[in-house]
């Protein structure tokens, strides 16, 4: 598996930091699915980086399809896509080859690929990879949206500073798709705006949790045990750079409460078996109940800071002072919601083609 | 994949609740692993129900390895084991046989098999099929701690009662191997125990956060993006009954921190590169540094509680109210830790075996 | 995958030829298909020793299924099965241990697992391992079946002498179901039968290549590349004992033809779109045509034999003879053809179930 | 799986032969394996439309490895190869949109993609697609010959004329690696070109035979059951396109001998254990004894021929006369003898990685 994940849709990631392209390759998706090459660039526009908060590495990122494509549907075959590093700077990266940026893979994929690992900006573990991810994730997500099944992320805290929660999802998630800087609250982001810049000014950076919901999706959905819905989710979100915590429903928070509490009543609402509360996200034993799909993802504050931080040159095994100078977020929580989105698409695409055949998602609902 | 993980040591689940067996299948462990049957029970033991905090419901819980041992130890072809459900009383069952208790799968799986699926004591999706996990994980962990890798978990809040952190590693597993409720601190799990005791006597049930520590994971394992060793064990460890949530590290506190602060600083201590804190929990870019891996298991309060609750007749699609009368467990916590380390050791078998081949865990250190 | 094959039907094998069971588990079988005792233990005497041709070891090979059914049918959740060995006579084996049997796999499994092993009659590599499959298998058939897809295998030689050809599949695949020798001519099986006890009487042992039909399968069916029903049958036959060639169609025969020859021209009946010759097998680009699919199975004469061979005591690096004593078939390809059809269906009903979803095989046709 | 094969090395395979590129990415392959431009484009060469027995259709057909190489040596992170197709002429196919060739996957793709396939010039399942597979195998196959393993092809019949057998492979395989037309019979190649210009003088084409002989490998490779050497290869050159039919040493031969001639009779020489003939190709029980592997793969005739056939429009599902007229070879069986090595190459890097970890293949021998 390693670079890929998925069974009846299976995703596979290329591609490094400064290399001719990133990329990834989709099998399975269903034919037929419209592949509108400016809805892939709003998407990818979600995940650039943008204004005082973000890199000043401005790529224009185009999702070139490259097969698995005709006449703008996908075809059923796989389906590729490649984006061009046109705006890599090595030079920046070279001075400090063997220093180890401490939150990096810098060192571990030394300790892994023994120093033939490509080092410049991250290489293969550069969150540049999550671009053709967001492309691919672009084209199940308008298909699930057909289906009336629809993926939102808001940013629930970013520097500490909270969003409000989601009050109603049937209007949050379409207004999500068209924010660059996803909350609920506008005033709580101009809050984080200015923390994470202020953060900036100190060289340094901050983290944030995203939450995401999913609403549509038919209950019998999942797999029992290791491939159940939080199963396949977490895999994949947690092979996200700066991923460090995954939980469904109210997580961490359940554990404090009763059964009692914990417990959502099932009820009867207008014909229909729902749940009178959503504590668990809309997964029991694995498998989506019909109430929407929630869960958390915590993003660690981006690794790459100007601060001078303590740490090893691996090559000469030697203690050092590492400043890093390249271009670097100050957060990414902002831009990481695009990549959940896509990945939460591209999973839910999988159990659902495990489920009922990969034409299902091009048929009508 | 659905029942099963693990790619070069992968495991296959099967089983339900009251049917004659649960058990699993180990394909791809090294030859010549001692499968010590005292050892193993001294886990299954780990698992068991046990006193007052736990369901009356009580069997031998033998394991019976049907495959892949020779003469004491593994042949390196698919180790099976079997557990008998020697006291399964269907007859508690099945007068609730279309009422979804809250919490459960029942509602689910009958969304997803139509009806098919063995509703007596949660059927496939019974907290019992983690019986044989335990028993597989057993042979891992005895393999595991011959190459100097230690496996241990601990309580680390239960009923919202906190044990201490860990202090000493190397003291503090071998510990918990022999502590059937697994705290670090005796009289923080007196409080737990008569917290759980008095959730029971309200026919209620709690939850709790379990730690998990791993040292002696030599650096560079784990595979970038999505069979990364958060990826890998979040997967299983979400497959378990209750688990709600996972973090490795510091996880979701990672959130509110600056970069500087997240960041693990590397050092040079006796010729080898560490980390002065170990906020990342053992593991940057997905790949093991040597440094512990730490991770949290957020399991939520038990779903079977004697107190009334509401919910509805899924062949009726009619509301009722439910007393799960059956014998239940009013936490399993205490009890979850023996499984998440077993699942942690079958990961790692599975990641080590594919960076260093099938016999490297066999193999002297 | 090792042990296993199928990606959304996943069959898992496991077991020794003298340890307490073989046995497999089937997981993705749609929930809902009968599970009829009676019909099984048909398939399995399909495969059981008969008669002066076969083994005298005898055993009653009661299919036992623990797990993956309630009620007479499968639940969707893993199917296992298990086989008890009761007739297992270690002591035949014993004084052979280090003695590699020619054309077994005695060698390489020492090479493979050092030693660790179990040698006793094949251990792991013992052609009993296809009977848990045979019986799974019988399953998948009768659904299959009840979805107007017919499989059947005949001998199409054996010690040399030919079956006739197939004539009329709408009734010689039911005929077939029902005979323990498959050939379609009395005549030329009791040719075959003749020239086993003929070989037999020398010591000595027979091969022969069965010819296996389906009919009934929807055409689009297969993936391309790598999944094509050609590769995901090839991989699976070879898996079975003594299999050395796979081909579909008229296979071998097809590379002395020219195109015009080769290529079946396709036609128009009855609205459908056929092809007026068959030479493919049914299968174009690797996906179902619509046509029957045809393929035969070489199976090499059985490896163990009285004569005495030259070999090697693996231990000492010595050269030696050995004369194969224990019980021992003559022939097994009469026997084979029951696994065959039975793989055939759980490799079918995987490519089905990818294409259509998990709960195809148990609908309405 | 679909379009990938491979487990701890996999292979995933993309494009459409009139879209922008072919490629296929490999994730797994150990790092620091020299990538070296001009013995891939040799490899390349090998599998190039030559002379007058193959299609006019020319390219460049230069490999671009866009990931996964730095410094000109693999990194371990996935592999990435994508050959542009610029000599695409899509005016050619357009007319026959709906006109099913023979012996193609027009219809099938049709009946499987609904009419969403890209249907010019075979789309996804051209053999073009073959290109990238033998990019990727030209890096295992340097891999391997370092670590002493070499692999080798000779058309061992083509149009019905026989080259002669291998006799020493130590001096023959070295030597195929140079031949444009592999065989170690000139006279008999000039024969077999002169079978190809005289089938395609008329209109059609011819097939053939290729066997292939692999030496160094180590004893004890490959798993039991569906992942041994035989069931992992069959798998992928029965992928290839017009592959019908593949047997391991003496194959369907076997069925016609007794076992007493089937079995390689064991032998110790210079302390080695051997066998001292080798009609089960270097495989006993799906794992290599050590001997030689030996297989031939049974290439149909190319069904694209000028000659007029009759077909089908699956439009209208009406009959019709086809007479293939774009660039097609007469004979692909010269040319797949690159792509069953490459192949080759990429399944033993697999099942050699499985077994001995991620890194042996850069190891000294």
């Amino acid at each position: 598996m390693k670079n890929g994940f998925g069974s009846s849709v299976r995703v596979t990631l290329f591609g490094e930091s400064h290399g001719p392209y990133v990329g990834a390759v989709a099998d399975g998706l269903a034919p037929g699915l419209p592949v509108d090459p400016a809805r892939v660039q709003k998407r990818m526009a979600l995940r650039a980086a943008a204004g005082a908060i973000s890199t000043p590495r401005r790529e224009p990122d185009e999702a070139l399809f490259v097969s698995g494509v005709y006449e703008g549907r996908t075809t059923g075959t796989p389906l590729t896509v490649l984006i061009a590093n046109t705006s890599a700077k090595s030079a920046d990266y070279e001075k400090t080859r063997a220093m180890a940026r401490p939150g990096h893979a810098d060192y571990t994929a030394f300790m892994k690929y023994g120093g033939y690992e490509d080092p410049r900006g991250g290489g293969h573990f550069s969150g540049r990879l999550t671009a053709p991810l967001v492309a691919l994730g672009a084209v199940a997500l308008d298909a699930l949206g057909e289906k009336g099944i629809l993926i939102g992320t808001h940013i629930r805290s970013l520097a500490g500073i909270a969003d409000r929660d989601f009050s109603d999802l049937s209007r949050e998630l379409p207004a999500l798709g068209e924010k660059r800087f996803a909350v609920l609250d506008a005033s709580a982001g101009d809050r984080m705006r200015r923390a994470v810049e202020e953060a900036a000014r100190a060289g340094d950076s901050v983290g944030g949790v995203l939450q995401t919901a999913v609403t549509g999706l038919p209950p019998g959905v999942g797999e029992p045990w290791f491939d159940s819905v939080e199963s396949a989710l977490s895999r994949v979100l947690f092979g996200i750079p700066a991923v460090k915590g995954v939980e469904f429903g109210d997580g961490f928070a359940l554990c404090g409460m009763r059964g009692s509490e914990a417990n959502d009543p099932f009820a009867v609402e207008n014909g229909r078996v729902i749940t009178r509360t959503n504590r668990n996200g809309g997964v029991n034993g694995g498998i989506t109940n019909g109430m929407p799909l929630l869960f958390n993802t915590a993003v660690k504050p981006t690794p790459s800071i100007a601060k001078p931080q303590d740490t090893v040159d691996f090559f000469q095994t030697k203690e050092a002072v590492i400043s890093v100078t390249g271009r670097h977020d100050p957060a990414i929580v902002h831009r990481a919601r695009a990549v959940v989105d896509a990945v939460t698409a591209l999973v839910l695409a999988d159990l659902l083609a495990l489920r009922f055949g990969t034409d299902w998602l091009r048929g009508a609902r």
